[in-house]
This record gives C-alpha cells, structure tokens and sequence, in this order.
C-alpha cells in the first residue's frame, strides 16, 4: 500500500521545480545545544501525554521495514561528513511512523533523526513503518484492541527496535504514551518517543511552543484569505466565508486572522465560553453586516475554524445524533424522523443542503442570508442583497513545501529524538523550546514529570488561544468597519518574508523553563541577601513579603481557585 | 463608490507584512528599446481587437478624477529623476479605467504609464476612473446603450483627454476598439488604447504572448494543486476534482496541468472538437478511476476549467435555458415544466443539489460516484468506494500579490500605452513581445493592420491551447497512472523560482514577429542571389521552389482550406 505512493518518488523518474531542487539542497542549521559530538541537552526534554483514560494507541498492526525507498531518500540527506562519526556510542535500531493527517514538515524529523543517529554510530539502523504521508503514506488505521497493541510489540520486538519515535498530533501523541506504558508493564525493551508534528497547532503547552506544519499551514492560508480580502475590496459585493480546517481548537483561524486581519474570525474557544447558539453568531454577523452596509460596505470577509461545529453544544449535539443514524444505515430522508424531539426541529430548520452534510461555512451563509432577506424586507436593512461565497481552506494547504521554519524546527525535533532514545527514556516527546529567538539562542528542555497530560494541554490551549484572542480583540472593531486588510504573501523562502514565524508564536513569552530558572534565580538571590548577617530590617521585610507571596500562590494553585491564570 | 474601497489604503493607517513593503519598494527594469529620451519603438504596437458585430462598449459612465489618492499612490513610485524630464514633449491628459475581472499587477500598468508620462513632460496629467480593482474600484457595469457610449465621450471632452486607457480582458479590449471606432466618428479627440490584463489568458494571438496576470494565478493555483496532488498521495483515498477559474478557454487549466502534473485534465477545447457529451466525459474519468483502481490507486487529482460546461453543447443550451427562465422570475422548483422536452429529461438527470447552481466540477464527481458505484455493484469495479472532494480555485487567486514577471510586463506596457497615445494613434492596444527571454531582450512590437479581430484571437487560442495540450498528451497515459505529480512551491520573489515564467508561454516560440522578420531576411537573401549576372541553374532553381512555395502558400491562405496551420 505505501510502497504504491512511494513509485512516484523513487520509481518513475519525476521533474522537479526549480524551488523543489533548491529545497532539496536546504540544510538547516542545529542549536548550539545539539552541535559537535559532546551534546548538551540542557534539562533533557518533556514527557509525553500520558492521558491513559480514553487513550488510543499506535496505528498500523504490520510494520514493514522501510529498506530502498529510505536508503535512496537518505542518500540525498546524509551530507554528515565521516569525521564526525563517532563509534563509541552504541549501535541502535529504531523505528518511525507518522500518525494521522497530514502536516508539512514532518519528513524533516526523520532527516535530523537519521543525521543524528548516524552521526553517532553510522552502524545504527533507521527503519521506516509504512503509513504516514506520501514518504510512507499516511496512517489510516489506529489501534485499539489489545490484539492490535500487541501486534505492534511483536513487530517492535521482532525488529529488535531500541526505539519507536511516533511523528503526529494530540491523538498520536496521546497514543503513544499509551503504547509507552503497555510497552514498559509488559517488559518490551522498546522505548517510545513522540514527536508534535500537526497543521492543527493544538498539541500547544508549556513545553511545546507550538508544533510542526502549524507555520506553513498558517502562510499558505493567510495568503489565500488575503487574495480575498483582496477581492472583497475590489469586487465590492461579496461576503467570503471561509472555514479552515485546524480540528477541535481554534488555533489556525487565530493565527490567521492575526496575519490578513480579515472582517470578522469565530473563535470556538469564545463561542464555548460565552455558551452561544448558532442563532446567536448568525444575529452577531448580520448586525456586522447591517453596520457595514449602512457604511456603504457590501463586502467583507469572515473566519470560521473547523471547529466552530463543536463548540455549539446544541449542533454538535445534533451531528452527534446524524451521525449515530447514519452508522446505523438509516437514510438521509429518513433522518428527521428517528432523532430525538429537539434534534428533529432544528434538523427540519436547517437549508435541505445541509442536512447531508453540515458545513458549517455553509450553513451560516445560508442563515445569515435568510436574515438579511427578512431584515431586507422589512426595511430594517437598506444595504445590497447579501452575497456570500463559501470556501473551505485545508486540503489546499497541508501538503504545501514547508516553511523555513518547519524545515528548522522539524529537523532539530529530529535530533532530539536520538538524544531522548539514545538516553533510554520511555514515553518522551521530544521538544524544542525558545522557538521565537533564532536557531542558535534554541533550547532543548527537559521535565521529568510525566505530568503533563492532554487535559492540562488542553487547558493551556484554551488560555493561549484566549489571550491571543485579546490580541484580535483591541483591534476587533476598526478589522470589523475599516477593512485594513494585511496581505502577509504567498510563503517565502528567501529574502523579505523568508524568516518570519507564528505571530501567535512570537507576540507571547512561552519560554516557561526560561522564566522557571529566572524563578530560581530570584530566589537564590533572596537567599543571598537574607542570611545570618543581614540586618533586622531586611529579614523582616523579606519574611513579610515571603509570607504574602506564599500565601497567595498557595490560594492559585488550590483545585477550588477559579481565576483564569495566564501561563 | 469607489472611494470606500480606498480608504483601507489612504484613509485608516494599515500595517503591511514585511513581504508587502519589499514589494512596494521594487522597481522593474524597461527594456533597452524603452530607456532613455529617445525611445525607439520598433515596430510600433498591435491594434486592438475591432470585432464590431456583438462588441461593448466600456464601462462606467460616470468617470471621477483621481485626485489625492492616485497623487498619494503616485507618491510612492515616482522614482523618476527630473533629469530625465523634457519638457519639449507636449503635454498630455490622460485617463484609464480598470474594466472586468481582477486581476494581480494591473496596478503596474498604471505606475507604467505614470512614470512614462511624467518622464516626458512633468506637467503631463493621469486622471484615474473609479472603478477597478481595489485601487480604483471594479467596474461593474457595462455600457451597451448609445446614451452610455455619449455619456462615456461626454466626459473624457470634459476633461480633455488626450487619451483613455482602458486595462482588461477581451470583452474589455473589445469594448476599446469599439469606442475607439465610435469616437472617431463622432469627431471625438481622444484616443483609445487598450491594454491586455486578464487573468484568463484568453488574449492571446500573434502580437500578445500573455496577459498580465496570468502567469500569476497560474502559479497561485499550480501550488495549490500541487498540495492537493501530495494530499492526494499521502491519505490514499480521495478524488480531488477541481475546477478553476478562467472563463470560456482552457489556458489556466492547461498551464497550471503543465506546472503540477495532475492525473487528468480536461480541456473545454478538446471537449468541444471532439464533440463529447457530459456522459462521455464521465465515462473518461470513470475508466481512469477503474484503470489507477487496478493499480491500487484509490486517489487522484482531476482538472476542469470553468469554461468547460460551455465546451458541452447540451449542458450549455441548458444553462441558457434556466437563466432565461430565472431572469423571468420561475422559481427552482418550477424550471422543469417549463423546459424545452429534451432539456427537461437533462436536468430530471441532475442530482437536486446541482439544479440549483451548476458547478461542473460537483456535477462531474456526482456523475464520476454514481457511475463507480452502479460498476462496484456489478462487480466491473473492484477498488474502494469512490470519494470525491471538490475545489473552486478561483477568488483565493485573483488578488493575489503579482508575480515578478507580472509586475514587470504590466509596467513595461504602461509604458508602451504612453508611446501610443504619445503618437496620437487610436484603438491601438499595448504589446511587448519576445517575453520568454528576460527583460532586455523584449521587444516592443507594431502592426498597422486593424485587422486583429476577436475571431481571429479566438481561432489562435484555439490553436494555441491545442498546441500546448500535445505537450500533455505526449505525458498524459504517465500522468494519469504513475502520480509524477511536479511541485513548482509557493510564488518566489526572490531566489529559486522568482524569475520563473509560465510554462505555455516558454515552451513556444511565439515571437511571431521577430520570425516574420527572419523571413523578410531570406527574401532579401534570394533575392541578392537571384539578379542579373546569376547563372541560369541559379535562377531555373529558384524559381521552379519559389513557384512551388508560392503555390502551397495560395492555398493554405485561401478560405476552405481546413488544415490546422499552427502560427
């Protein structure tokens, strides 16, 4: 199956674009931390999500080995001069799958992987599970059964492998520390690393600043939204409804909306807390239209994220209900009658089109169309006859080159991983902190808690993409009413434009193990200043101060606290 | 109207990427028979199209002088040094006006014309028409009334235009020549030039190469295609079948076919030389999915330009058939009893969701599906379920920011707009030739003949587009089977791929031009051969060839003959 999306790279001579070619030739540097032969990795790096409740794990039950079609994609990569080549470190043998959607970038990790690895011991082997983007196809299974997980250990077991490093999202990663933790009760000596590599930008915490292809994803649809604020402008007569694809989390609507700063963008973060209706967002966009018009603006262009669906507990609930009918074989036109009372009358309000299945670009357009009609007719509304064109932003945009960034930041991750399965640990991801300095001021992070499960990055996500949201916030109504569109261009890889990353990324200080050791060196500094010696005044302020502080993190940090606190 | 549009730019300060300032600072480069004082065009420049029969007449009738905006546009670009202004050169008044669909770097074309104007006489005035694009708002009207066409005349007297230029497609070139003609008549001083800006391409003949534009969108599209191709190949389970946008000719489609190497394309040209029917074109695809299902192929990428449905004669005498009814208010629900029998039992066919708006690109997947299924069912077809997703690229491409071959041409035929209007010349549309090679080998091309008319266009993109498309065909049976899907990356401004040109346009020699003077030079060559004091076997030799060459040439010309003479 893999080996059929394989023919086109490796069998089938193929023309490659200039940009291609120049792409293939792109070496991205390495952090200081993980340069020359001794490498430091300053605190060792983060574990993995370890969310056993609900947790899938690994996909693909038949591993293969990945043999010609790795070696001849190498051959192009391995550029390690042989000096470097060190044989003391030990032989190891590891495996890597990608899991789940696609994201560009993630063909990086296994390059810096096999640099590293090779560079320590060029006898270690790197051997490829087929199932994971067009390099190895894409999963399209997972396992669930206990009979799949230990198919993979079998497989992990037969091959010898020292390691598994497993390239995905929150639910890859999630699997994988499931699989770790099977693995480790079970005795298999195969330690399991992850790797945060999703469009989705939702696997965000305090140790993964943001994860790979979420850039790219970011440039190529921040492009197209501005062509279209563009058209907006220049057509004067359309309203654009474009859902990006990005999961659950409103990240890539965010992100995007930070860089072409269309009309309006919906976040599902918002929309949860503030617990609105459909009809509540339809009323708030065709009040933004009314307003608009009344400026002589007939134009205009609206964000909504994949999500949006499931933070409206009562569609979300109704999908639920649709797609339960339809596992069960029963029939569109046959719906409306085997839904629960509630279910069925919204389902019978929804435009026919919708009811096969639900867009929820499409939907709103269609029910902020029919309100503009009533408002139109009433009198209410003097504007042009609302127009809409709906657009769904994704497919386009996950298979794109990967950015500078992805590139850099993707092939360090890479590098992690052999210093995290070279160290023997089990169930870590490998992850790269500082991100918004350039390459050289990276940091490779290390906690040892295993801690630091989905429902915390979750909450985190949750806040990130809050006070991100304030950034949009400050400046909602002149985006709104002025139409100061921003066009950040089509994704560059020289020159201006070249170097930029995620303004979510770089507008916020997420460098927490930074501002954990500045902590540390607060107090140290208060541990020199107050001691035997020092005068009664300085104790007694200090203790003073000492006592408040405690107090009020002791008060924040309780479960009861209820306060938003910002990380 | 137009002034909403442009208070994103003038009024409301609006923060600009890093991508987008670069882009403001760059100058192009003219060519040599451009620079300095005396400017040497050398063949002078083509006329425009004057196909009376059907033509319009351009749009808006109610021009506004530009003002303050276009001064603070202007600000910005006019680099020129006030050594290089001569005053002896008149002074000149001269509108433009952005007429029909967007399209990226006609902007350019304005600076052009600007820089040149005011290159040769600082007192010279540009006075821009509001509507078009988002500089100057896009027409949206037509003016095909004969009190329209003395309102347009009306004005440009008022202000005293020397000339008017009108930047556009072919209705708008066409809507030039026709206004040119009508203000000839009627006595009227100014002077109409036209100048090529479509992003369709569908302007093409011997004098223009390509329009602004075009190169452009292709990229723009290419890239995204080229995702979708690498999306198609890393989930394995997903027909994408995109349509894209480029009105009746199939020039987008083939340029961004020749860029990104999908599994098929089909071009409206072929469809209609060949007489295939929507079934036909169904049954093509569904082979092709049977065919790569053999192979264990479950995904592809399929290309269908816009113009397709009218390349269907029956679908498009559908089509005419529902707008009239729609123009004449019968709702969805009762076009069907009022259809011709034989349009009726069609659109019976249509599944209920196309009825409403066709989109070719659903129907076709619609059709492609239903048609899988029924051989899935009897067992002809024996791949996994067929599953489609469908794309418009279109709106995300035309605002787009230009490319720097866009930036480049539209610049240089501002420029070129300026020496026609300075030679007082009417009708005449701007055109710059030699373009595959760089920008000091352009040439800038004249013809005296008026003779250019839309048909002839027309017939030569028909030649053109079916020259091109045997570039496909010698590569379509790989394409369609081996996935050697070619990536040409996001639009580069700088570096690999930044100086890249479309590829219809390269792989031609469409210097038509320069090879007639190639062949004028042969005549001339005989002709020092063949004189008196030549031998006998000399001149028997030459005119028994030139006696046949003139024979077969004869006939060639001559009106029944049916061959397909490629230019």
């Amino acid at each position: 199956m893999g080996s059929v999306a394989m023919d086109s790279d490796y069998g089938v001579p193929r023309e490659l674009s200039a940009l291609q070619k120049a792409r293939a030739l792109y070496r991205p540097d390495l952090p200081p931390c993980l340069q020359g032969t001794t490498v430091k990795v300053e605190y060792g790096d983060a574990a993995i999500a370890a969310d056993v409740a609900g947790a899938h794990v690994i996909s693909h039950a038949f591993p293969h080995t990945y043999g010609q079609p790795l070696a001849h994609f190498l051959r192009k990569t391995a550029a390690v001069p042989d000096a470097t080549v060190i044989t003391e470190h030990p032989v190891v043998r590891v495996g890597v799958v990608f899991s789940g959607r696609q994201s560009p970038g993630g063909h990086n990790v296994i390059w810096g992987l096999h640099d590293a690895i090779k560079a320590h011991n060029a006898n270690s082997k790197l051997i490829g599970f087929l199932g994971g983007y067009d390099l190895l196809g894409r999963t399209r299974d997972q396992i669930r059964t206990t009979e799949q997980v230990n198919a993979a250990m079998t497989a992990c077991q037969a091959l010898k492998l020292d390691a598994l490093v497993i390239i995905g999202g929150v639910t890859s990663n999630t699997d994988a520390a499931q699989l770790a933790e099977t693995f480790a009760e079970s005795k298999c000596s195969t330690k399991v690393v992850g790797v945060p590599v999703t469009l989705n930008g939702d696997l965000k915490n305090q140790f993964v600043e943001t994860t790979v292809g979420f850039d790219t994803i970011c440039k190529v649809n921040s492009q197209l939204i501005s062509n279209v604020c563009t058209d907006a402008l220049s057509a004067e007569k359309y309203y654009y409804f474009v859902r990006l694809m990005g999961r659950k989390a409103s990240h890539v609507a965010l992100e995007c909306a930070l860089q072409s700063h269309p009309n309006m963008v919906i976040l599902g973060e918002e929309v949860a807390a503030s617990k609105l209706t459909i009809f509540d967002i339809t009323k708030q966009i065709c009040d933004a239209v009314q307003a608009r018009a009344e400026k002589d603006k007939n134009h205009g262009v609206v964000l909504i994220p994949e999500g949006l669906v499931e933070s409206i507990p009562e569609l979300y609930a109704l999908l639920q209900e649709i797609h339960g009918l339809h596992d069960k074989g029963v029939s569109v036109e046959n719906i409306s009658s085997h839904l629960s009372p509630w279910a069925s009358a919204l389902f019978e309000f929804l435009p026919p089109f919708i009811r096969k299945q639900i867009e929820t670009e499409k939907l709103l357009a269609q029910l902020v169309e029919a309100e503009m009609n009533k408002r139109l007719k009433e009198g209410t509304y003097k504007g042009k006859k609302f127009n809409a064109i709906c657009h769904f932003f994704g497919y386009q945009a996950r298979g794109a080159l990967p950015s500078k960034f992805d590139c850099d930041y993707a092939y360090v991750l890479g590098h992690v991983c052999y210093h995290i399965l070279a160290a023997g640990l089990n169930g870590y991801m490998a992850t790269v902190t500082n991100l918004r300095s350039p390459v050289n001021k990276w940091k490779c992070v290390h906690d040892d808690r295993k801690a630091m499960v989905t429902r915390t990055s979750c909450q985190s996500n949750w806040e990130a993409c809050c006070s991100h949201g304030e950034l949009l916030r400050q400046n909602s109504s002149s985006f709104l009413m002025e139409d100061i569109y921003r066009n950040p261009g089509p994704l560059q890889f020289e020159g201006p434009g070249g170097e930029t990353k995620p303004i979510s990324l770089c507008v916020e200080d997420r460098d927490y193990m930074g501002r954990i050791k500045q902590l540390q060196e607060y107090l140290e500094k208060v541990k020199s200043i107050v001691k035997p010696g020092c005068s009664q005044d300085v104790l007694k302020a200090a203790l003073s101060a000492m006592a408040s502080v405690t107090e009020m993190l002791t008060i924040m940090s309780s479960p009861s606290f209820s306060g938003q606190a910002t990380i």
